[in-house]
C-alpha cells in the first residue's frame, strides 16, 4: 500500500442526538482525509445505569449499522473510524472501535482492552475485556493505534500500539465531570486527561487524536447527578504540542494537518525507543511488585 | 518505621558553581523535611565531552563525598536526595542518585537505567546503565522512587516504581535546550519535558519531584554551542497538578507541602492500576513488535 506522509485528520466532538451523517459530509467536504467519531456515537452513554435493556442496543460487525459507515466512507473517501456496541454470535459484548478505509473496506477493529466500572460508568456490566490485543489497523493514511477512553489512561496500551508500527494513536472517548464536583477539581480532571495523552505523544514520538463527546446527559436511574461531558477533543503533534482543539461546549469538526515523517525526524534527535531497559521490564506485566 | 503521611519537599534548583551547603542549609530552616538536588550537582555537566579525564571527578559509595552529604542531612534533619558520579572497586562508572535519611543513614541509591547518548549529552561515554533495577527507596518521609534525567521520557520507569510500592517520584535532572533551536522548539521541548513528568504522577497517583539546573555551560570542546539548562523544576500533585514552579533563570528554592494520604483517596475514584490488562502487557520487554 502506498501511504501518503501527510494527511488532513478531523475529529467530530458532538453530543448525543447530532446528525453524525450530516457531520461527515461536512468534515469530508473541508479536505478531512481521516474522520474521527466519539466513544459509543450511536447511543446516549447507557454505562450510567446497570440496566439489561440496554443490550438490546448491540449489533454484530459485520451489520446494518457497519453497512452504514461503510457507505458513508466510501461515498466521502474517508478513512472513518467508529465506535460501536458489539455483540458476538457467543452473546458476548464488547466496546467496539472500527475502521472504514477510504473505498468502505473495513479494515480493522479493536476491543477496547481497559474496562472502567464506577459511578455513572458501568462498562464492566456491559463490556468483556477486549480479547484481540494492542494490534495497530493498517490503513491508507498509516498505521492507527486504535484505543478507546479508558485505554488513554494507560501508558502501557499506547507503548505496546507504538513498538508493533503505529503511526498515529487514537482515542474516541466519553469522559465528563461529575456536576457537584467543583471548578477546581474540574480542571485537575480536565488538565490531567490532556496531560497523559499529550504524554503518550511525547514518550512514542506519534500524534495523538483524541475525541471526546460533549453536552450533558442524565443519569436515568436519578442516583448521581449525571455526566456532564467534557469535550476538549485535541489533536497533538508528536512532540505532544497541541495542533487544534475545542472546548466544552460545542458540536464541532476541527482538523490538522498531519506529517507522519516528523515522527522519525523527532526519533533522531530524541531516541528515547532505543534506550528502553527491556532487560528489566518484566514486572510490567506484574500486578504489584512488593514481594520483591 | 513510623511515616508521616505529609511532609515539606524542597528542592533546589541550582547553576554550576553555587554554594551547595549553603543552599541546603536555607531549605531546612524553611521548614524542608525532603530536600532534593539536580543531577550531578557537584560538577560542570561534563558530558558534553568525551574525554577521560572527567574519570577522575568519580568517587566511591561510600567516600568522603558521600561523607559530606551524610552529615549535611544530619546537621539540618531533612531526608536529602544527591546525585553523585559513582566509580565502584571494578572500575565501573555510574551515574547514581544517593539518599540520606535525617540520621545522616545513607539509605539506599539507585543507578541510572536510562542512559542518553549524543550531542552534548555523551553519557554513554561516561556510565554504564544502572544495575540494581527500578527500586524504592524507603525513608523516614515515605518509599521514594528515585530516577534520573532520561529516565523521566520512560512510563515503564515511573510504572515499576510505583508497582513496588513508591510514594513518590523524585527526578535529579541537567536538561537544557540547544541555543541554536529557535524559540518555538524551545518551548515545544520544554512543554514535553513538564507534560510527561506530570502524567508519571497521573498515570500512577504519586507527586512528582523533577529538580533541573539552570544557566549556561559551555562546550569544552567548541564543536556546540553548549547547553542552556532550562530550569522550570517543578513539584506536582498525584492528578499532575502543579503545585509549586520556578522558570529558567534563577538559583532558587521552591517548596510544597505533600500530603500522601491523596494518592490513596485518589486511586479510589480513578482506579486505574486494577484494571492494567497484565495478561496482554509481555511484549513491553521487546524493542519492536513488527513481527506479529
Amino acid at each position: 500500500m502506498n501511504i501518503a506522509q501527510t494527511f488532513n485528520a478531523a475529529l467530530i466532538q458532538l453530543k448525543h442526538g447530532d446528525d453524525i451523517a450530516q457531520y461527515i459530509a461536512k468534515a469530508a467536504q473541508q479536505g478531512a482525509n481521516l474522520v474521527v467519531l466519539p466513544e459509543l456515537h450511536d447511543h446516549a452513554y447507557f454505562c450510567q445505569v446497570k440496566d439489561t435493556i440496554n443490550f438490546s442496543l448491540a449489533s454484530p460487525i459485520p451489520s446494518s449499522v457497519t453497512d452504514h459507515y461503510s457507505q458513508l466512507a466510501q461515498k466521502h473517501a474517508v478513512v472513518l473510524v467508529t465506535s460501536l456496541f458489539e455483540k458476538t454470535a457467543d452473546t458476548k459484548f464488547y466496546n467496539t472501535a472500527v475502521i472504514f478505509d477510504t473505498d468502505g473496506t473495513l479494515v480493522g477493529k479493536y476491543r477496547k482492552m481497559h474496562i472502567p466500572d464506577g459511578p455513572n460508568y458501568y462498562e464492566k456490566f456491559y463490556f468483556s475485556e477486549g480479547d484481540l490485543g494492542f494490534k495497530p489497523i493498517q490503513t491508507s493514511i498509516g498505521k492507527i493505534g486504535l484505543l478507546v477512553c479508558w485505554d488513554q489512561w494507560f501508558p502501557e496500551a499506547a507503548r505496546l500500539m507504538t513498538l508493533a508500527g503505529a503511526d498515529i494513536l487514537v482515542y474516541p472517548t466519553a469522559i465528563g465531570w461529575e456536576p457537584t464536583d467543583t471548578s477546581d477539581e474540574k480542571q485537575r480532571q480536565l488538565d490531567a486527561w490532556m496531560i497523559i495523552q499529550r504524554a503518550h505523544a511525547v514518550a512514542n514520538s506519534v500524534p495523538v487524536i483524541s475525541c471526546n463527546r460533549h453536552g450533558f446527559e442524565e443519569d436515568v436511574s436519578q442516583s448521581t447527578a449525571g455526566i456532564d461531558f467534557w469535550g476538549n477533543s485535541f489533536i497533538c503533534g508528536p512532540q505532544g504540542e497541541i495542533l487544534v482543539t475545542t472546548d466544552d461546549s460545542e458540536s464541532t469538526i476541527i482538523s490538522a494537518e498531519i506529517d507522519l515523517s516528523r515522527t522519525a525526524a523527532i526519533r533522531e534527535v530524541w531516541p528515547y525507543l532505543p534506550d528502553r531497559r527491556i532487560d528489566s521490564y518484566d514486572d510490567l506485566n506484574q500486578c504489584f511488585r512488593d514481594k520483591k
